[in-house]
């Protein structure tokens, strides 16, 4: 229904996402509750304010689907598979003719000429490690079968590997098991299609497998990869098909701008990885588009360590900085988070998000403050995430009336 | 979605149901707001509250979907037949094999040898006539074609039975009409079943209807009985299936021991039927389930009469054993109700409901008291009921994150 009442104008739309911004009291204040933030404070007071729910109630979102729901796309009806996901967050690309995995080294024995699994982790290899046998295998394995074969390290044991075939791939291509058998003591599973599509998948995989065995013979402790979460990139259609914006993405982190990527937003490339770098990449690019998904990481990335002061500091650090994003006078702006991360929970948790939304055509005295507390006195009230981009259409008049 | 993020731990999960508890004021106060409450008060401000909406806006529930919506499952999708709950109102059993129907004892007057009603409720007769009345249909009619018959009596001119037949039988099997014709002065209507299995059903009943017209000829009042709501036992999950809980149901009344056995929970036997007795059996029992659902009658059957001040003493009874509960130390509590039963309406109502849930992973400083306006201003907001089980499993840390 919404695409039917797109209209395009000039408006421009800043969409701030502070990544796992919702928290839960220590001593009987959230990490937004505790830092001191007059330049929120005043924006909120005069803002419609409201919080958000990315999936449903008491999910836990992933990044993935975090992302899609602030990108105004159904987390349920689109899901990102766990080997596209390990694929963008390594910065590769994925096309619609590539399947992504997760690869995993670990450590096995032979016994009677067959691998079996001693340790599903190689021993958590460094990433050094990681970085030396990755370039091996990418040096000796280019292509197999005529599909181009991509491997990326991670982090310790983990990498990614894009199976790049010369055709866009039917969808169900992906629905090939796991290698991993999720125990020690036991040899590898083979990969297998589900379908005639996938099997053709699966024999690449397998090719693959034998050609990694090979190459890593010799090697103490990563002798053989694990394949996991084989996965097409989804069909989600772009912003401008969908809503018809010009987005573009200001991110530091690969995984957010893949997920940018994904609905079809342009990387801007920049120096540095601050909050000052990210705005001053912002302005550089405002007169080029209409949406500008500006993504910070570190809100996140403290909750998840537990650490609240630090948390705190980083959200005092954008209340400084807003500002000078304030200067831009977006026509829209919105301020959220995609999933809380709380400090006391050490990860992501599935609290609602607040959310502000500042435009001219706001009610806006309702809430004193950005936080989760005073969020809940907002004119947006609790909404589920995809709709957030219904509010910035209207609030940047790019909806036309429905029905006469 | 909801099942495949199960994962199940040792946390211990309360369900308090104050049926009907929520209210309307009487001299500008509801029942909640009027009870002198200091315990559910200090609950109330380190909980999340919020209220929920049984089946749909403006939709006043009757027990049935009122519990199933707080168990979690869509009340629209499972539906409980009328003769399913009048067996369990009467504390029967009843298993896939059967179909359950209700029966009202009527006065017929035979014309040209055939029955024409004259009273649809017998000059509702006396629970104590019906007992005597029931006891004689029991004792001649024992099974027919191998259907085994069951027969209780309800309350005045009401009664419960089942057609127990050898084997589960399909969906839609309870498709048959009413036999109540809904006025005076016509013949009772035959049984039809819609469909093969129904009609099978159907002969069944209309065998028992001659034979009851048969053993009732020369009552003077109770002379005939009409059927109404054929039902099958719903396919509902279990508690279990559903949610990987391992519940068990404190109750008094027969009605919501039987909707608990619904999906699947364990019913709790005890002596006495005070609320101290219930809390004493949940106590006795707490070491053995994950899941228990406390309910509590006394605030409905108070609403329904109309007495408000009744109600208003009910829930502060509830409020002097609160401490005693919460010293099992729940990990998640909820208190709630089914529905809401003003005392003004003198019956349930569509209204919102108050609902409470303390756990450690909640903001709570929301709401003074639990009551209906301040549990507005809670972090829940107004929530379907189906969504609250999602909540206490979030809070148990019962469900694993979505998508990565």
């Amino acid at each position: 229904m919404l695409s039917s009442l797109i209209q395009r104008n000039n408006t421009k739309i800043l969409l701030v996402v502070l990544d796992g911004i919702g928290g839960l009291p220590v001593n009987g204040l959230t990490e937004l509750e505790k830092a001191n933030t007059p330049n929120l404070d005043r924006l909120a007071k005069t803002s419609a304010t409201g919080l958000h729910i990315p999936v449903d109630y008491g999910v836990t979102p992933g990044s993935g689907p975090g992302h899609l729901g602030i990108f105004g796309f159904d987390p349920l009806e689109y899901k990102i598979g766990r080997g596209i996901l390990e694929a963008l967050g390594l910065g590769m690309e994925v096309k619609a003719t590539d399947v992504a995995i997760r690869g995993n080294y670990a450590t096995v024995e032979y016994r009677d000429g067959k691998p079996v699994i001693v340790d599903r982790r190689a021993g958590r290899i460094s990433t050094e490690e990681n970085r030396r046998i990755t370039a091996k295998i990418k040096e000796n394995i280019k292509e197999i079968d005529g599909v181009q074969i991509l491997i990326s390290p991670g982090m310790e044991h983990r990498s990614a590997i894009i199976l790049r075939f010369p055709e866009p791939l039917p969808p169900g291509s992906d629905e090939v098991n796991d290698t991993d058998p999720q125990k020690v003591g036991v040899s590898p599973l083979s990969a297998e299609g589900k379908n005639p599509n996938a099997q053709e998948v699966a024999e690449i995989a397998n090719k693959f497998l034998e050609k990694v065995a090979e190459i890593l013979k010799d090697e103490p402790k990563a002798n053989y990869i694990l394949l996991r979460g084989f996965a097409q990139k989804p069909d989600i259609p772009s912003m401008r098909e969908a809503f018809g914006l010009e987005a573009c993405c200001i991110a530091v982190y690969p995984m957010y701008k893949g997920l940018a990527s994904l609905v079809g937003m342009e990387l801007i490339e920049f120096e540095g990885s601050s909050i000052e770098d990210e705005i001053k990449a912002l302005k550089s690019v405002w007169e080029s588009y209409d949406f500008f998904f500006l993504h910070i990481k570190k809100t996140d990335s403290y909750g998840e360590d537990g650490n609240y002061e630090a948390k705190v500091s980083v959200i005092e650090e954008f209340d400084r900085l807003l500002p000078s994003l304030l200067e831009l006078k977006p026509d829209v702006i919105a301020i959220t988070g995609d999933h809380s991360t709380p400090s006391v929970l050490k990860g992501h948790s599935w609290h609602p998000v607040p959310l502000l939304i500042h435009s001219q055509y706001v009610l806006g005295n309702t809430s004193e403050r950005f936080t989760e507390r005073e969020c809940l006195k907002g004119e947006i009230g609790i909404i589920p995430a995809k709709k957030i981009i219904n509010l910035l259409l209207a609030n940047s008049l790019r909806l036309s009336k429905f029905g006469a």
